[in-house]
């Protein structure tokens, strides 16, 4: 596998989709006159917390792409299915700002965040209608000419991933307080917590492009395989990723985030070590050299290196799914170029 | 209008449905294995906190009682719709979990509330699994053999019904730091956050239940009238009703909330009893015989009666909107009922 050098920026190709997707973000989003929106849209990084126009490098609109890339890989219609694309990147943001209040983060992409400025109730109520608007956005495929059966099958999709990210927040925050999470445990939180959204991101793409039921359950794997993949980068990137690249105010460390690194370095220390790494984790909250002691103690065990190989692997078993689909290569060129870039992404 | 005494049950034939909603709540909470649902079942008076059964007066099940019975006035299939009804419930329970948090309340029904058990993270996400519960029981119409373009378009209501109760939301927590909240400004908030969601269970029930377009939007404004009632309703139990009918452990006079009695005491007072009672309202809480002094204040105002005036005037306009659909009183019957006992409702 041929692998690109560290890119802060998705391939050239998706600044087409990028555009759109905004485009129909803002109309989701903007069709509605209550100042609550204000909120939705401070944190989509369209206006300042007084409601003035802001510039910020947008986020990467991941999901939505990978949705678009997957219909236009099975030949479908990528400007149809747009505010289905738009639909998945509402979801993930009702997650962001939910797990900005259940994670106590004050910041993201180095602003603060939107219950450190209107407060915890505020930010609930305001995640709560970015959550509905996502399935405002799926029903607005009706007007795009999408059939009835097609848009009640794609709200099954997308209600059963929320369904699964629901239940791998709900062990995120158990694993929190456990001393014993074993990598298993880990991978199947992810796989719930984030692997689940972008799995149904691209199987969703497939499915309003096409009929093949075959060829959607080959790109669900795909999503799901690339979806871990990208939650283990995400985990590198939290321990040694630099702060101006990953926007976030502290890292993992010493917010005690038990990502994998971690798990790994608990589960695979001699008995001294991992007693000093669940002391350091029982504190409340890591700080100045115990984050230099910790990162030693991982450094030493190759839990960095064990990581990365980890996210090779899963990018590898995406990519052999997408094989199995049979499209022409070039079908699956965008698909494959962006595989590669999570898998070194560094941000 | 013949008003019944005041009751704290609602009318014997709910009864009927009230067993069934249950069941249909049940089979969509339970079937899925993660701990997660374990919260769920609590909060809805299912279990303890730590699993076992518990048995409790369960919920009144007002929303999905008030959808089977608008479907069964236009002579549809009530056992077809039941999935329907519950995911009205499971809205509303959604808007309680959340609430709890959002109002720091501790107890509701005589019980500590989800978060104040497992943790504001874990009852935010507690809330989200619930809505989303709510979604796929509007799919599970499809296994009782409703159309695909019914349940798409009975998805667009709840939303849009949603979208408003946030939208209500995010003014109630406004005006609990504005001095100015007129009564209009009130009732526009009481129109999203109650009563949109008490109008979509009604119209809901009625579309589900037969085609006629009229029809549906006479049932959308009777529940919308009623919804305003029950909150008005709401309004007077929570100051002038008793903690055990209530199961509410401390009423809103402590809690400062500016509900329909206070906002109409605000507006009505001269300036030195408002000073008084804005002076009152922006302690920390309001306890011993401060409470006493609102009270005092709200009677001279005759506040109460206002709102209970009001209460009538809504259900008065309710039960009109009923009368416009032409259909023969004695499927009205049922409705009318229903409404004469919200209107005088002790609990």
């Amino acid at each position: 596998m041929v692998l690109t050098s560290i890119s802060n920026a998705l391939p050239e190709f998706s600044s087409f989709y990028h555009d759109r997707i905004q485009a129909e973000l803002k109309e989701i989003i903007d069709g509605n006159p209550s100042a609550l929106y204000n909120m939705l849209r401070y944190h989509m990084g369209w206006q300042d917390e007084h409601g003035r126009p802001y510039r910020k490098k947008s986020g990467k609109f991941m999901r939505p792409t990978l949705c678009l890339l997957s219909c236009q890989a099975v030949e479908g219609n990528v400007l149809q299915i747009l505010p289905a694309a738009a639909a998945l990147e509402l979801i993930h943001n009702w997650s962001l700002i939910h797990d900005d209040i259940e994670d106590a983060g004050y910041e993201r992409h180095h602003r603060p965040t939107v219950w450190k400025l209107w407060g915890q109730s505020q930010a609930i109520n305001a995640g709560d209608a970015m959550f509905t608007l996502a399935y405002l956005g799926l029903l607005k495929l009706k007007d795009n000419g999408i059939a009835d059966k097609k848009i009640a099958h794609s709200i099954q999709m997308l209600t059963e991933a929320v369904l699964q990210l629901c239940e791998g927040q709900y062990l995120d925050i158990t694993y929190e307080s456990r001393r014993n999470v074993t990598i298993e445990d880990y991978l199947d939180m992810i796989a719930k917590k984030t692997a689940a959204l972008m799995a149904t991101s691209t199987s969703l793409g497939a499915y309003l492009g096409s009929e093949d039921g075959k060829l959607i359950d080959s790109f669900y794997l795909f999503g799901k395989e690339l979806g871990i993949a990208y939650q283990i980068r995400d985990d590198i990137l939290g321990i040694w990723g630099t702060e101006d690249n990953t926007g976030k105010s502290a890292n993992d460390i010493s917010q005690k985030k038990k990502t994998l690194p971690v798990v790994y370095g608990l589960q695979n220390s001699n008995h001294e070590e991992g007693e000093r790494l669940l002391k350091l984790y029982s504190q409340q909250s890591i700080q100045g050299e115990h984050i230099t002691e910790v990162l030693s103690i991982l450094d030493r065990l190759g839990a960095r290196d064990y990581a990365q190989d980890l996210v090779r692997q899963h990018c590898r078993q995406a990519l052999a799914q997408l094989g199995t689909t049979g499209l022409d290569p070039s079908r699956q060129a965008p698909l494959r170029e962006i595989t590669h870039f999570l898998l070194e992404r560094g941000y």
